[in-house]
C-alpha cells in the first residue's frame, strides 16, 4: 500500500480509504489513487478492509423475484447510485416459502451487509421483528410498516383514481382482477383491492364479491377461468380493472379469442405503465419503479451514514392515471347490446 | 464458534465449514448448526472466513442493465442455484461506457468473487485480456469468446430459422430491423444480423440494405422512423423481421397507426418469445434465458469447485421457430394492393 500512495502522492490511509470506497475521497485524487493501482496491478481485498472499519462496503437487497417489470427497472436506478457511493449490491432472491424461511432462518449468521433493503413481501410481524434486530439498517421498498424507513407508491389512491375513472365514464358494473401468488408475496394487491373498494363506497355503488376475481401470476388459464367467471355472470362487467398491466395484457388477449371487442363491449384498464402499456394503447395506472429505486438508495445510503437519520421516515410516491384507447363510456343501453346478437344474450 | 459446535455436536471446523457456506456439508448438519448457531445468535463473518479460505462465497455478474426481459429470467434462474450452493450474488450494472471504463480500471482493485459471469457485452480484445487476468474463472453469458468459457444461444442459426420462415411463406421483400444502443453493447443483433444475411443468401435473393434499418432501443421515435423508411421506399417490404419481441411490439404498434394490417399487408417477425408474444399473437424464435442462467451458474460452480474443469468450453443453446398470428402468405400480387387504394400507392 505504500508503494501506491507513493506513486500517487498521496498518504497510506488515503490510498485504504480509496480503495475500500469510501466517498470522502474526492474523484481527482480517487483516480490518481486507481491508477497508481493499477500500474502496480495491486490488489486490495475488501475483506481485509472491513474488518478494520466494521463496514462491508455492500448493500444487499432481499427480492422475490428478478424476473419482473417492476423488479428490473427499480435495480436499474438503484445499482448505479450504490455504484457511485462505491457499494457493492447483493441480491437474495427469495423466490418461495421455503427459500424466505431459510433466508430468515439464516439471518443471525448474516453481516455481509451495511443496509438491507427488503422489496414486495408481505411480512409477518416475527419477521418484520427479526429484521428490527439484524444489526443494519432495514429499508422497506414497494411496501410500508409502520415506524420503520419505506419507500413505496401509494396503492391505495392509485387504484382508487383508476376505479373513479371506469366510474366518471359511466360504468357501474366494475370488475377487479388480481394476482394471488405465494402466501405474503402480494402486498400491493392487497393495498389495490382497497382502493378499488373505497371507489366503490365513495360513489356509493354496492360491492358485488362476484365481481372481484383472482388468477395465479402469468397463468393463461387462470386468466381464462377468472375472464370465464365474470362472462359468466347473469350481468356481466362492462369494465375490468386488472391491478398490473400484464393481467390486464393478458385479458385483453382472452377476451380478443372469443371477440369481444375492447373497449367497445368490455373496457379495461391496468396498473404500472410498462413500455407494453404503450404499444397496446392501455389505459392505465402509472408507478415508477426507477423512482422507487432511487429513493430507496439515498435512503439506505444516507442511514448507512449517518446514525441520527430519521429512521422511521416513509418516502411515498405518487401514481397517475394514463388514459389510453382501451376505456370508453359502455356503449349502448343491454337491450340495443343484445340485439347485436352477441354471446352475452344469455344474461336476459 | 466452540459454543455452536457443542451446542450442534459438531466439531469447531464443521461449524466454521457451514457458515462459510460450503456445499461439503450435509443438509442435516447444516440446519443443525444454523439452529445452533440462531440460538446463540452468533453471527459470523463472511469477511473473517474469507481471509482464512481465500475463498469469498460470492460470484459476481457484470450485466449492461437489469431492465430486460432478457436479464430478468436469466438472474430468476441463476441466484437461486448459487443460493442453493451457500453463494451471494453480487451484480455489477455497467450501463454506459463511462461506467464500463471504470469497472474494468478498478479490476486490479477487485478481489471480491470467486468467479465472474459476464453478460451481453460485445468485449474488445483488451478488455478479454483484462479479464484472462483478474485471478477468478470468468465465464461469457450470452455471448462467446474463443477459448474461454462461454454459454449463448445460436443467433446466427435463430435468425436465419425465422428468416428462412418468410421466405418459405413466399416472401422476397424481407427487412430486418435491429437495436443500436451504446457501441459494444449489442453482440446478438449482429450475430442475428448474419443469421438473416445467411438465409437469404442460401435462398438466392440478394441483399438490399435499404431493407435493413436501426433504432435505439425502445425508442418510440426511432422505431417510427425505421418504419417510415421502409414505408417510404419505392417497394416496400412485405415482411418485417425485428430482431427483439420489444421492437417488433413497437413496429406492430407504429404500422397500426397508419392502418396497416398485420399481417394481411406487413408480416412482422420477432426475436426471444417473451411473456408478451403469446398475448400479442406475435411469430418468434424462442430462446430460454432461464436455461441460459441455469447452465450459467451450473458452469461458474464447475470452475470455482474443480481446477481441472476444461475452461475453454462451449455450451450452445438452441432456438425454435414459433409461428403465430402475426406471419403469413404476402397477401397479393402488387398490382392488386395499389388498387386497395392504401397509401403504398407512391410506389408505382
Amino acid at each position: 500500500m505504500a508503494d501506491v500512495a507513493q506513486r500517487a502522492g498521496v498518504s497510506t490511509s488515503t490510498v485504504s480509504r480509496t480503495l475500500r470506497g469510501l466517498s470522502t475521497v474526492s474523484p481527482e485524487v480517487r483516480a490518481r489513487v486507481e491508477e497508481a493501482a493499477r500500474e502496480l496491478n495491486f490488489a486490495v481485498s475488501r475483506q481485509a478492509a472491513s474488518l478494520v472499519t466494521g463496514r462491508t462496503g455492500t448493500v444487499a437487497v432481499l427480492v422475490p423475484t428478478l424476473n419482473s417489470w417492476f423488479m428490473g427497472a427499480a435495480l436499474s436506478s438503484l445499482a448505479p447510485l450504490l455504484r457511485a457511493a462505491g457499494m457493492d449490491l447483493n441480491v437474495y432472491m427469495v423466490g418461495d416459502l421455503a427459500a424466505r424461511t431459510a433466508f430468515f432462518d439464516r439471518l443471525p449468521a448474516r453481516r455481509n451487509a451495511d443496509a438491507l433493503l427488503v422489496f414486495c413481501f408481505d411480512l409477518t410481524d416475527e419477521e418484520t421483528t427479526r429484521l428490527d434486530n439484524i444489526g443494519m439498517p432495514v429499508i422497506y421498498v414497494s411496501q410500508h410498516v409502520e415506524g420503520r424507513p419505506s419507500v413505496y407508491v401509494d396503492d391505495v389512491a392509485g387504484a382508487c383514481k383508476a376505479t373513479r375513472h371506469l366510474i366518471n365514464l359511466g360504468h357501474r358494473r366494475i370488475a377487479f382482477a388480481y394476482t394471488v401468488g405465494v402466501r405474503g408475496f402480494s402486498f400491493s394487491s392487497r393495498e389495490r383491492l382497497l382502493g378499488y373498494r373505497q371507489a366503490l363506497a365513495e360513489a356509493g355503488i354496492p360491492l358485488d364479491e362476484d365481481l372481484v376475481v383472482t388468477t395465479p401470476p402469468r397463468d393463461k388459464r387462470g386468466t381464462t377461468q377468472a375472464v370465464g367467471n365474470l362472462l359468466s355472470l347473469r350481468e356481466p362487467p362492462t369494465a375490468i380493472f386488472a391491478e398490473q398491466d400484464e393481467l390486464a395484457a393478458s385479458v385483453i388477449s382472452t377476451l380478443r379469442t372469443v371477440q369481444i371487442e375492447v373497449p367497445e363491449r368490455i373496457s379495461v384498464l391496468g396498473f404500472d405503465d410498462q413500455l407494453m402499456a404503450e404499444w397496446l394503447d392501455l389505459s392505465t395506472v402509472a408507478q415508477s419503479p426507477s423512482d422507487i429505486g432511487r429513493e430507496a438508495a439515498e435512503l439506505a445510503l444516507e442511514l448507512i451514514n449517518d446514525p441520527e437519520a430519521d429512521r422511521g421516515r416513509h418516502i411515498v410516491l405518487p401514481t397517475h392515471l394514463i388514459p389510453r384507447g382501451t376505456t370508453a363510456p359502455p356503449s349502448a343501453p343491454q337491450g340495443e347490446r343484445q340485439a347485436n346478437g352477441h354471446a352475452e344474450g344469455r344474461r336476459v
